[in-house]
C-alpha cells in the first residue's frame, strides 16, 4: 500500500510544474506550489500517509461538503432542495450566467451560488463555531482553527460572491437581509486550516456511512451522507466532474487551496494537500494521483 | 397643433388599461395609472400642453440620458465610453447575462449596468447637489426635488443592483470600493420628480444642439448632444428600441415612472407621462403617442 | 422479487396519467400510453417479468449506449473524445446553444450533437447491418429489427438534428459531406424495435462488465463497459440525471419511446417500457418503478 | 467636394494594412486588399468618384437591403416582420444562440437568420432571375451579373447557414421543405458583382424616398424605403452598428465582400469598395472613409 502511495505520489509530482497556485488572493498565491501529500484511511482501520499529508491549507470548497451534509440533517432536504437543483451546470463555478437565465435557481450545492444560499438556510439555527465543532468532529482534527489571513483577504475580494449573493435575494432564493451574514459564514467556513489527514478521516467517515471508524458512532445520517456522495460524484470537481468520473470514478471535492477530499465507497478516505491547480481550479497532481490509486486499488465505482 | 395634440391624447388613452403601472416597489404601484400628459416645445418658441402634463412623477432611466451627457462634460468620451459601450444589448435592461459572458463591458449607458458604472465615474467628481441644479437648469425646472419615499424604497428594493455592482466591481470596470455611492447616486438621479413639461423643456434643449431656447445659453456641448441623441435612439427604449426606431424614428428615452423624453431633431422637444406600462417597461399610451404625434407631424428621422 | 417487481409496477401506474407519449412525431404519439412493463434479469441468471414487458417499441436515445460502446471499441477513447466531451450540459437535450457558445464541442455522447458526432465516426468503418447484428446480440434479440414507419417519420421531421449536424459540420466536429449519412445511421439506430426483456438483457450485459450472462463470451470490452456506466450515470436521464443519481443511482438512459435501460452494477439488469413521458424526456412511471426498486432491492452505487 | 473624397480615401489608405480579406472561401481570400475606392452621388445630380469605384466585387450581405426592400413591397409589413424582429441582437451575425434561446425569432433582417428567413418569403413569388433584374434598375447598373465562382464557392461552404435556415424550418419560421431554395436564392443575392458606384446610385435611390434621380420613377415606395434605411441604421454594420451610429449616423450597410453602401438622407447616396476588413466584417478602410465624409460634408442625422 505505501508503496503504491509513494509512486502515486512521485507520479503526480510531475504534473505539478504544468499548474499554478490560486492567485485572486495574494495568501493562497504565495504557498509553495510544490507542496504534495496524501493521506489514506481504510475501513479496516489502517492509514498511511506520504508527503506533506501534515501541512495545513485552507479547505475551501471543500467546505460545501460539511455544509451541504450539516444543511440536510438540520434544515431536511426538503428545505436544502426547494430553491437549489442537483445537476451538474455545465459551466463555471462563480458563473452568473445559469442563474440569471432560464433556470432560476443555482445548480447544485457544489457551486458557489448553491453554496451561498445554504448557508444562508443554515446561519439562523447555527453559529459558525458550532459549525467549526462539527468540522473538527468530522475530521476527527481538534486543530482545525480559522485561518485569519486568508478569512480577511477573502473578505475583501468578494465582490463576484456578493454579486451571486444579491441576485439571489432579488429572486427570493435566500432571505432579504441575510447576504452579510451568509456570506460571512461562507467564507469562514472556506477559511478553515485542515490538512490531508484530516480529509483522510472525514472521508472515511463519508465512506462508512457516517460512522465514525474509531468509536462507531453515526456523525451523519446514512441518508444525508448518500445523497451527499452522490452529489460529489457528478458535481464535485467543478467543470470537470463528468470527465473524473470516467476516469477516477470516486466522489471527490477538491478547493482552490489545494486540497481534495475522495470517497472510496466502503473502503477508504482519502486526502489530498497539491496547491498547484490546473485550469478548473482542482489540484493537478491530485488529480493525477487519485487517477493512479483508482486504478491500482481498484476504486473506480463501477470498477 | 393643439388639435393633433388632443387627438393624439385621445388614442392614447384607449390604450391605458393594457398596461399596468411598475410593481417593483409600492411608491410606483400606487400611482394611478390613468393619468396621461403630453408636452411639446417646438424650436419656434411655441409650447402646447395637454392632460396630466404639470403632475410630478419621477424620472427614473430617462436620468441616464442627463448622467450620460455630464459625464461626457466632465470625464470625457473616452473615459465614459473605455469600460462601457455603445451597441443595443438585445437584452433586458437589468439583465446580467451578457455582462457574465463572453463580453466583459456594459453593452450601453441606457442600461442599469453602464449606468451604474457611469455614476461611478462621477460621483469622485461632482456632488448629486450638483446634479440635481444642472438637471433643474436642463429641464428648465427649479422645482425639481429628490422624492425621498421613492428613493428610499428603492434603497430597499436594491438587491439586483447591487448584483451588477459588485459584478462592474468584480470586473475591475469601477472602482474598488465605490459600490455604496454610485448605486446611492444612481438611485438618488432616478426619484427625481419631473412633470412632462420638464421634459418636453429638455427636448428642446437636445434639439437645438444643447442650447438654451429662451437664453441661447450653450447648456450642453453640441458634440455630447449628438452623442446622446444618437444613443437614444438605437438604445433608449429598451429592448424595444430597434422597433421604436422603424415606427417613430424620434430618439427618445422612457422610465418605469411612466416618462418619455423626446427629441425630434432641430424642430421639437416632447415629455409624456403615462404610467401604465407594456411588459418592456415602456409608456404604453406614451408610445401610441409618439406613433401618432410622428406621423402626423412628419417627425421620423427619415421621413 | 416478483411481488416487489408487482408493487413497482402498481405504484408506477398511478404516475401514468400525469404524462404524455412523444408528440413530435404521429408514431409515436399514437402509441397507448397506459401500457407499462419491466423486466428485470440478475446476475445469478434469474429473470423476472410483469406488464408489458415483451411490447415492441423504438429504442430511441437508448440507441445511444450502443453507439457509445461500440465506438470506444473500433475508434478508440482517444478518437470518440477528441471532439466530444464527458460532462453533463445541464441543458435540454437539442440544445444548440452551449454548441454555439463558449464551448465549441458537444458536451457528451448522450445529447443528440454528441450522439451525431459519434455516428459519423462509425458511418465511414461498419454498417447499419452490422449494427443491428450488434444490437441483437447485445440485446439477446434476434428479433429486433427497423421500425420502418418510425424511421421515415422521424427523417420527415429532422430539421432540428439536421441544423445540429450542420452545425458541427461548420465546426469541423463531423468530417465534411457526412451529415446525411450520419443523420440516417443515427435515426436508424434510434428506430429500432426492442421490449422491456431486450434492454434488461443488454443492462445484465453491462452489469456484468461486458460479458454475456449465458455464454461468458466477452461482447464488450471492459473498460469500454466501465465508461459507457459512468457516463449513463451522469448524463443518462437528459437535464434531470443529477437528480436522478441522488434519488435512484442506477447508471441508466432513457429513450422518448418510453424505455429505460438501467445496470444496477454486478447485480442486475433492468428493462422498461412505460411511454408516457415527464416534462423532461423520461417515462414518467419508469422512474417511479426504478425508484422503488432501488430502495426496495439496495441497488443505489451508494446504499 | 473631390478635394474631400480625396483625402478620405488617403486616410482611410492607412487602414488597410490593419485588416484582412474574407477567408472563409478562397474566392474572397484572394482578393487583392489594396484596393479602394469611393463614389458619392448627391441630391443634386453630381457624382465624384475616387479609386477603385468602378471593380466589381460581390454585394454579400448588403443584398440583405435590396431583399428585405423587395419583400416589404411584395409581401408585406405584416408578413415579412411576423416572424422577423427589428431589434439589433448584440451577438453576431452568424449566431445561432439567441435563436435557441428564449427569443424564437431571429433578430432583424440584417443578421444571417432574418436574411434567410425572408429570401423564403420571396422564393415562391419571384425569381431569382427578376431579382436580378430589379437590383440592376436599383443600382442603376445593366452589367450586374452572378459571380459564378463566389456562388458555387459559397454554395460548398454553407454548412453554417444550413444549420441556421434548418432551424428556422424546425421553429417554423420558414415553411416546411424550403431550406434549399432559401440558401440558393439567399447566396445567388450574396454573390452579384456590383462597384462602389453601383452602389452610391442604390443609395441615392434610398436617399431620395425610392425615387430614381434622373427619371422620377418611384424605385421603391416611400414607406419601404423608411423602415429599410432605419434598420439600416440600427442593425446594419454587424455588432458594431450602434458605435458606427455614434461615429459616422449615416444608415449604412456592409458587407464581407468589401463593400459598405451608405445613405446621406435626402443628400447623397455613397458607395465604398475596400476588401481588407476589421474584426466584426466591416471594410476597415471604408469605416474611416465614411467617419470622414461624416465630418467633412456634416451627415450625421443629427448634426
Amino acid at each position: 500500500m505505501r508503496e503504491i502511495l509513494e509512486r502515486a505520489l512521485g507520479k503526480g509530482r510531475e504534473e505539478v510544474i504544468y499548474g499554478e497556485t490560486a492567485s485572486y488572493i495574494p495568501e493562497l498565491g504565495r504557498v509553495d506550489k510544490n507542496q504534495l501529500g496524501v493521506c489514506i484511511y481504510t475501513s479496516d482501520g489502517k492509514k498511511e500517509a506520504v508527503g506533506d499529508y501534515d501541512v495545513r491549507f485552507t479547505i475551501q470548497s471543500i467546505s460545501k461538503v460539511i455544509t451541504l451534509a450539516v444543511a440536510l440533517e438540520r434544515c431536511g432536504f426538503y428545505k436544502v432542495f426547494e430553491k437549489v437543483g442537483m445537476e451538474p451546470s455545465g459551466d463555471a463555478f462563480n458563473s452568473l450566467i445559469k442563474l440569471d437565465l432560464s433556470n432560476n435557481y443555482p445548480y447544485n450545492p457544489m457551486i458557489n451560488s448553491g453554496a451561498i444560499a445554504i448557508a444562508s438556510y443554515l446561519t439562523p439555527i447555527i453559529s459558525f463555531k458550532k459549525m467549526l465543532q462539527i468540522t473538527r468532529r468530522l475530521c476527527m482534527d481538534d486543530d482545525i482553527t480559522l485561518n485569519t489571513d486568508v478569512y480577511l483577504s477573502e473578505m475583501n475580494h468578494i465582490s463576484r460572491n456578493k454579486a451571486i449573493a444579491y441576485l439571489l435575494e432579488s429572486k427570493g432564493i435566500i432571505a432579504s437581509g441575510s447576504v452579510q451574514e451568509s456570506l460571512d459564514f461562507y467564507v469562514r467556513m472556506c477559511s478553515l486550516n485542515v490538512t490531508a489527514e484530516s480529509l483522510a478521516n472525514f472521508g472515511l467517515v463519508l465512506a462508512r456511512g457516517g460512522i465514525h471508524p474509531e468509536t462507531g458512532e453515526q456523525l451523519l445520517e446514512e441518508d444525508v451522507v448518500q445523497v451527499v456522495k452522490t452529489i460529489m460524484l457528478t458535481c464535485g470537481m467543478y467543470d470537470g466532474s463528468g470527465e473524473f468520473a470516467v476516469h477516477v470514478g470516486v466522489p471527490s471535492k477538491s478547493g482552490v487551496g489545494g486540497g481534495i477530499l475522495s470517497v472510496a465507497d466502503k473502503k477508504m478516505g482519502i486526502g489530498i494537500f497539491g496547491p498547484s491547480l490546473d485550469a478548473k481550479g482542482n489540484s493537478i497532481a491530485g488529480r493525477s494521483i487519485l487517477r493512479t490509486l483508482s486504478k491500482e486499488l481498484n476504486l473506480h465505482i463501477f470498477a
